[in-house]
């Protein structure tokens, strides 16, 4: 890690369970919890306590493990089958969730074979595989995008796509973390990120953490700092990417993405090849999860803000069309989708 | 008033001082406060206790009367005179605080021959001309702005442009006030606008209160449903307008309006006439006021929800270029301006 002191998901000591930062007590507190039952697995994801999609896909994979460490040898293919489709109704957008257990479920199939503890050691290898694949995913997503930026440029980022959405360096916040452990200077721009100021709260901790100088703004100000030259360009993360390029992520990535066009700001996508889904063709295939009215009128979870019983529309994603986005940066390359 | 028991700003039953509704309670309270002395004039708008451009510019007609009310025969003009400068520092960016305290002044200049308490006399009664002339002017703008719309429209506001912010039915939420009045049924959108929430707190309340049925959304959230088709106008107030028709208002503006051009919205902007400043020939020579981080980090005066000490950048206003704005609605009719 760069600069924290674990990673935001991991296995414990012993192997029987997984230590998680609760990332909804951030910035104020760096609090762990330790989780084992099914239950507090899929709340986890759906309460955001784990997010980030490439991080939600490296904890689902540990969760079969370590349900598997819980289950009657007589009962691992039932029981995990049935648990990986209740973990994947937590949050329907990110295709990491899916991706990681099926990936889970295929070594689960394919080790019919084997005895019990063979099966449970397997799958606690291809969990510790995806873990360490997307660190190097991570390092090479970096790589590629400070070859995208030079010394003194202002990037904007949205939302968190940081070491606590993946693993280690992330994926659009990657080069600016890479950028820092080479000294290199940037002037980042964060947007808090509403409802659930996961800029404000994360992106702007791990970029104090790493050295760097963030400037926090509120999301309706990038096209104010954008229209007075303040940024070069924009880097974000990504949910899902359909085959043509259209990409979900965070809700607010489509302003910004408007934005960035109509102010002439290249507008780059990083993200692992697997958050790729050619199950869907364009962007309308993407579903789009609706979450809670009270996360907007109630302000972080405390105080209302709202008059009560107003009715709030809460899409967590939105869609950007491949027409807008410059580039997607993947572990093999910067792949121009036609923006 | 269509449904508050008393106007935003409004002069106490003897005259010396003023009673405002503190906006900043707003929707948990409706609570009033009584003002007199100079430094609490300033303070109410600087913290915007009172706020909306045209609201502001009546309150300091009001402020400069009572300052009248309570400064003594020989010192009328050296006093007022340096009352209004010092008024008129604490805010920058709304004209209609100048342009109020001009015209204020100007009757005091115009009255040197008359008694002091015949002076004090055609300060109240231009104060309380200033205050009708809104009064009518919103009805007017909200006449032409209805007749821009149809019945079961999606209908995107910023900010509050409504009662609370002028007098009566407001500027840019004029057409919809006046639509419930009629009861001619529309769907209309709220951005929360952060950092302060006006349109959270203040306009989704007085929607309710109106009893249209508003749908409270993050500003991040409007190229969202403008991509769905969901909203076929966007309508917002004014704070200053260049003689080429470039508008600022409210932080957040801009964005909607490069949303609103990509996705095929048209954007109007409603303000009365006093809100063009002829000696801005475009939106570059408008000041805009920068306000303190603490507002975005601190989230609503109370909780941090950012790492401490992150530098934030809290622009209150931005500048829409006028090819953005289909046209500027003001109580002579609907000016196109190019866009």
């Amino acid at each position: 890690m760069e600069y924290f002191d674990t990673d935001p998901v991991r296995l414990s000591g012993g192997k029987k369970s997984i230590i998680i930062i609760d990332q909804r007590r951030l910035p104020g507190e760096l609090v762990t919890r330790e989780i084992t039952s099914a239950k507090d697995m899929y709340d986890a994801i759906k309460t955001l306590a784990v997010r980030g999609a490439p991080c939600i896909g490296i904890f689902a994979a540990y969760c079969v493990y370590v349900r598997a460490e819980h289950t009657p040898d007589g009962e691992l293919d039932n029981e995990l089958s049935g648990f990986a489709e209740y973990l994947n109704s937590s949050r329907p957008t990110a295709v990491n969730l899916s991706w990681a257990l099926s990936q889970m479920r295929a070594v689960l199939d394919e080790s019919r074979g084997l005895t019990p503890t063979q099966r449970r050691e397997v799958l606690l290898k291809k969990a510790q595989q995806i873990h360490q694949s997307d660190i190097d995913t991570c390092e090479k997503i970096a790589e590629y995008g400070l070859g995208l930026i030079k010394e003194n440029d202002g990037v904007i980022t949205h939302c968190n796509a940081g070491a606590l959405a993946t693993s280690r360096l992330g994926t659009g916040l990657g080069p600016l973390l890479l950028a820092a452990r080479r000294g290199i200077k940037l002037r980042p721009y964060v947007d808090e990120t509403r409802p659930l100021l996961q800029g404000a709260r994360l992106t702007a901790y791990e970029l104090q953490k790493a050295g760097l100088e963030p400037t926090l703004i509120c999301d309706n100000m990038a096209a104010y700092v954008m229209s007075r030259g303040l940024v070069n360009t924009v880097f974000i993360g990504a949910d899902r990417i359909a085959a043509n390029g259209d990409t979900a992520n965070k809700i607010g990535s489509l302003s910004l993405a408007v934005n960035a066009k109509h102010f002439g700001v290249p507008f780059y996508v990083f993200a692992p090849r697997s958050t790729f889904d050619p199950k869907c063709k364009t962007g309308e295939d993407i579903p789009i999860e609706l979450r809670e009215g009270s996360e907007i009128s109630t302000l972080y979870f405390e105080r209302p803000i709202a008059p009560e019983g107003v009715r709030c529309l809460n899409p967590a994603f939105d869609v950007v069309p491949h027409e807008l986005i410059t580039a997607i940066v993947t572990e093999e390359g910067v792949l121009s989708v036609g923006g």
